[in-house]
């Protein structure tokens, strides 16, 4: 852990679109936290840092940042089949790790991650499932532990991004790892999270191309559903879409033996409603970035207190092994029209 | 009273758009009454009463129906201006009596029906302020009742009616007796029965003509606002639209000491939201028919039960009279700029 | 079909809680329609009759009704053990005949009826999913139509009952067919009808003991999930409940290439919203029949007009079938953890 | 100007409840800006500060930290009675100003500051009106200023507050300058700001006291009505509260010629939806703060960027005069029970 006084310093890898998200969080919005450094192959990646982010050092490689003796912990926003490696290397190096989610979409080697990881006990490793985050998710949360809803014993949660004509996921199917790895892996960290962490048990999934019919060579959908059932009878229902016309449409209800609670119902942008001839109506987050901006910074918050010797926050390894583990077997079952035994 | 066990025979007067309604409630959902009778002056009325309503026998003046002996009670769906002759020219031929609001727009002409149809204590005189009867609104009233908002002292209420490019109001505001007797003598209504029937003591109207300019000439606006003092610092505030762009925006709200409740706060037509390019929304009720299409109904059985036998239900003649009592207040009170104390 | 000028003369069998309702819409709130006769084989049912039904005959056995010359149809509210052989009665007795969903829990004795009521292609047969004729409902069914959410591919839709801490429903498991057959046949058919009657091709179901653990001896559930996938890449995802703490949750999405709509989100009770200490706050339907009071009142209607000469309105039997056979396989699929093609 | 390269160095004065949100804030969340000083007469609130805020100078009275040469601008978030001399000290010590609503309580003050004010034309000065900042009157603002509600013509606008049963505002009335200049004042701000900046000619007030009969021998009311009139035909009504069941309710609606919109209308905490034995309900934002955490952070960002070099952003002085205007006049027609012609 890092002596409590001081800055924990931070070290960002990748800076796509989300990757400047975090960047510009850690620099400003984190008490506690200096981003000291950042990293990206792209130049035009790193001119936009020089722009923004004045007094952070700027990489063109991984190894070197990692060999930057002033990082405490980096933040890898990096594409989802580097992770794993990423994360060893960190550990080896002696950093904190911060990787956004997946940990990976290979079971085998989430258990070689956690395996080595156990070897670094001193280090925090969290992977940005940032709906534990946000905080109407983290109050239906806290409304359970409360047992104000009885004993919860089924989710259903869904991840449904606005259709994009241009069909950009269509384009990154051979890496995404479908539909399930892709999207879902968010509601089955959802899931067990509010649940009380079961054990899955068996899943069964489905699908359909409504729209990209690019995407059956791959043999993925663009709207995909699951059942997985858990442990002790406990339940979910997951559904995936790509193709929303209203826009990004991100949500999930949790029901108890006294009580249920749905977060995000409606998709609204703000608290604006607006009366025309179209009738009453609210406008739509039009992304993830949107809905979830605040859950990004109160994850950052949290991972840097979690550093400083705070409770663990987040996703462990383990989570993401589980999220990995169930998405790959609804993949599976999509494919196969079997029900998967886990 | 009519014996409990025999149908109340109803003579509808007018058949006009409302009056049709009316005339279809009575004929063939209002337990316990026959429509018996139906007056129209126009000829095309009648063709229609001819062929929806075979049984019904049809008068071309009110004074012939009135002549009918086997009619125990008229509906009067007539002009505002012929109300009050009316309900004492059916007094007099001994019929109980329904009629649409207002009674009058003119104090002294509610003061002198009053007076007379004293002398017929055997006879029910309603008047339709058929909010009374909206099944929401009942809720409401009822929660009231049962002290679950503590002490009301506040009412806010609206009747925004869908912008009509035509203008028929236009036409209509030399009869109309301006947008406060028209459309807030409603919300006049709930406000008392809302809030226990508290005397009002003082009112303050303003307004403005947002999109027709034709209601000038006649001191009318197409919105217009207003406060209303009662006695024991209960208060109302009254907002009446003929220019909303999403349809017919009829609503109230309660405010009491130990909680609030809001009747109709958005006015969707039914239960379907559709989520698309323009967001999520709610399509309006376009008009107030379909708003209120059960209260007409429920109003119509609740006649019928009153003069079976049961309790006086609806607003009484000294209701109407003090809704336009104050309805006239403001209209003054727009005109002249000060508040009108009664 | 009767003349279109005179009365469609029903008889309604089977006088408990929802025959009464049925009734009461038939005597009073259908034009063209005379409720002539009713049938129960229990005294205090027929007892209710003569109060409320005055001019109706009344008689003990099902075999009694149908030598009623005068009766030119039945309605069946009876259990639903009954309802195939009642069916076949009644168009042997030459009588139309609307009957009380589901057709029969028993796929092969759907079958036998639909051949058999070929030979009387002159009497109308609607089994009673009234969902159809819920105004909501049939809202979105006219958009879809009216091509405004594109080609919907996906149906979601519930049917979740308030718990009943009596359990009524754990006594009547042997007989109800469990949870798919008694609540989920009204979502199959909403799915089959919204989606264009597309024939289903697979299903799998699972589901859970949330409360009531006397259901466990009969293989049921009180919490019931499936997936059914229809030819042409159409997919619906059902979810049944009987232990809702909040009211009964009844409602349904259909997801299109071009937009959404959702029927009955929040299973608001009424129009009034409550701001107090618990919040802002809608109170719910408690039971199926506040939510779908006009559904059966419509439903009554259409099949009035049916009968009169007018289109076939509601479910066929061959809807029935279906319902039957795809509720069949998810009660199978239950059983033995399987999907179940069809 | 600032240049824009460095930080804007902020000190804070006045460390209660607000200043310290301001103060964090400045501290951690706006880019560009350095908290370098604060200042508070009140030991508590300095040991807060030397625990939360490690790097900054601390004063116990205002004149040392305005002789404070490495100060750009003062954030003033102390009583309302000191706003106004406290903003000419801070003028005429070359310090830009933010400064929390009300300018002043009194007209002639408000004048007089802006007359010196103008002498100082290099110095920004902003007056604290944060609704103008919050994400959802700002898109509000956007779509009028794109048209898409035609021309607005009325605004309705609240400022609620959850009852406090011990009363704090009470005891504060003697120096509050009641509800309408406590509260109202920014529902002022935003009638003006979203009708395009009208004159006020006349305003009609009212009120009633619920709960809190404390407040009668200062002239003051714990529910207050208004309804204000601008040239142009363009109308506000106003409803301001201190004794809401539910919490603070604070919201806005703005009608135009061709559409509406509400900021604000159910005042949800979050967006979890909650289905238990009450109904469904949204939990409700307990105070202002955390309705408008956001509104506070995108006002300082705001006031910095104005203070390098951008757009004055937020209300001038001159805004904070009018609202002051209306308010006091709202308050004497309270008293007088007469319009106040402005």
């Amino acid at each position: 852990m890092s002596p409590a006084g001081s800055s924990v310093r931070v070290g960002v890898v990748g800076l796509g679109r989300l990757g400047r998200r975090h960047a510009q969080n850690l620099a400003f919005r984190v008490p506690g936290a200096s981003l000291v450094a950042a990293c990206s192959p792209v130049e035009e990646e790193l001119e936009w840092a020089r722009d923004t982010l004045p007094s952070t050092r700027l990489y063109r490689d991984y190894a070197s940042l990692l060999d930057d003796r002033d990082i405490d912990a980096v933040w890898l926003v990096t594409p989802s089949s580097l992770h794993a490696q990423q994360i060893l290397d960190a550990l080896r190096a002696g950093k904190h790790v911060f990787c956004e989610k997946p940990l990976s979409l290979d079971v085998a080697e989430c258990e070689r991650v956690i395996a080595e990881a156990a070897q670094y006990p001193q280090l925090r490793v969290t992977i940005g499932f940032m709906r534990r985050f946000d905080p109407s998710y983290r109050n239906a949360f806290d409304r359970i532990e409360a047992g104000s809803i009885g004993r919860p014993f089924m989710v259903r949660s869904q991840t449904c991004d606005q259709n994009d004509p241009d069909g950009f996921f269509v384009r990154f199917a051979p890496t995404s790892g479908g539909i399930f790895l892709d999207c879902s892996v968010h509601d089955i960290d959802v899931a067990r999270w509010l649940l009380g962490n079961p054990r899955a048990t068996r899943v069964f999934a489905s699908g359909t191309i409504a729209l990209h019919e690019g995407l059956r060579e791959f043999g993925d959908v663009d709207n995909g559903v699951a059942i997985c059932e858990f442990e002790g009878g406990r339940l979910a229902m997951f559904y995936a879409s790509r193709t929303m016309a209203h826009g990004n449409d991100t949500g999930s209800e949790v029901i108890g033996t006294a009580g249920a609670m749905t977060i995000g119902r409606v998709p609204r942008a703000n608290r604006v409603e607006i009366a025309d001839a179209h009738g009453v109506r609210s406008e739509c987050t039009p992304t993830f970035f949107e809905r979830f901006e605040d859950a990004f910074l109160y994850e950052a918050q949290a991972f840097v207190s979690a550093v400083k010797g705070g409770a663990q926050a987040g996703a462990s390894l383990a989570d993401a092994l589980e999220a990995t583990r169930i998405g790959c077997a609804m993949r599976e079952s999509l494919a196969s029209g079997q029900p998967v035994v886990l």
